[in-house]
């Protein structure tokens, strides 16, 4: 649960509109409205004051954290090559700027920039908000926060994280829409010094359609029905 | 306050062992030993366990977000770049591989490598380690945890934050030594368009040595500094 502040502590008026703004976003009324508004400077109007990019520098940090330990529940079984990946596609620059946008960060913004504004400088704020939501909030309330109020509302996580390397959930959704049965088979354990070797094959109407070896029974499964894939000349 | 769990609530000798280990180096009993476990399980030892590389991505993304944020709060002046610079200084691969051998990791570590390891597996390691203690004990903890018992006792910051890049300090210093006063002086700002500039001069025995001109004052005196340090011919 987070700690309800009232609104109506702020009797500056521009404060108390920020406020708002950042209740309807995230749900929650700022404990320090300064570090939303620095968040939200941009190093054009930054003047004596400062800018949002140290703030920049500590949301960076956090969203990836949070981000990390949220794919390291989500995906119990991936390794850590798809963890990276995966965090990559999440945090991208382009994904961050559509992010900041769709929140309407663009809006709140304080630029002294004349013009179009490059779409970058929206993702460092969102990356800027993240990090004053963090000293704000605590850890455990941002990760609530972000996946919540981000994340889980404008992102689709699961197509990022399976864009182009979940070989074997596509290859199983396209037996389905066929409906033919298809499944995975261990062909057998090889064991080469004190590493094992999974031999897995793709079966579907009694024969097997393609074999894979790998140390990892998962990337086994994943290299078989990549060559399936291949041969029904979908990829 | 570290909830206090007993080293006796393991029975199992090997646990009770890696447990007491653990209370030693970052002062808790762990909750789930196995998340320590598999931190300090080498993939040449991983066979059909998952090894430490899952647990080393997490660890990384926190180590980097609690550095950030400690660096954050004690340079509260300094700006983006240089909070960046002092933590790639912090947790640079060679940083991380000395202090895992501090802290011992490598009698820790289970491997399945003949001969010599090269020093990159305990750094990876410690990072896993770290992913386990945030698992284990969340991130207002780990972060007390690592500064604690890892960065302030093992590291020192001040150095590692200051190194080539603080040459007001440096000048400073070298001045003291000589017992000769020095100081920084505001010789004007200016405005460029919507900027301050700042025209700062370092005097000594009534004379200015060097001067220069930033936007940010604190960088215009680090380079008037950097001048009569060159002058000197101590850079």
């Amino acid at each position: 649960m987070l700690k309800y502040l009232s609104i109506k502590r702020y009797t500056n008026a521009s404060d108390k509109k920020l406020a708002q703004s950042i209740k309807n976003l995230f749900g929650f009324v700022p404990g320090n409205i300064d570090l939303f508004k620095q968040a939200l400077r941009h190093s054009s109007a930054s003047r004596n004051k400062t800018s949002n990019e140290r703030l920049e520098f500590l949301g960076d940090s956090v969203l990836n954290a949070l981000i990390a330990e949220y794919l390291f529940k989500l995906m119990p079984n991936a390794e850590e090559g798809e963890l990276t990946q995966s965090r990559s596609r999440i945090v991208s620059r382009q994904n961050l700027n559509k992010l900041a946008l769709k929140l309407g960060l663009n809006n709140l913004l304080v630029t002294d920039i004349k013009g179009h504004l490059p779409s970058s400088v929206f993702g460092n704020a969102l990356e800027a908000v993240v990090g004053a939501v963090f000293l704000d909030q605590g850890y455990k309330k941002t990760q609530k926060i972000i996946l919540e109020k981000i994340i889980k509302q404008h992102l689709h996580v699961k197509e990022l994280i399976q864009e182009d390397t979940d070989y074997k959930s596509r290859l199983i959704n396209l037996y389905q829409k066929k409906k033919i049965p298809l499944r995975f088979v261990l062909l057998s354990e090889k064991h080469d010094g004190h590493k094992k070797i999974f031999h897995v094959g793709v079966e579907a109407e009694g024969k097997i359609r393609a074999e894979a070896n790998h140390p990892n029974k998962r990337a086994a499964e994943q290299l078989a029905a990549l060559t399936v894939l291949e041969k029904l000349g979908e990829v």
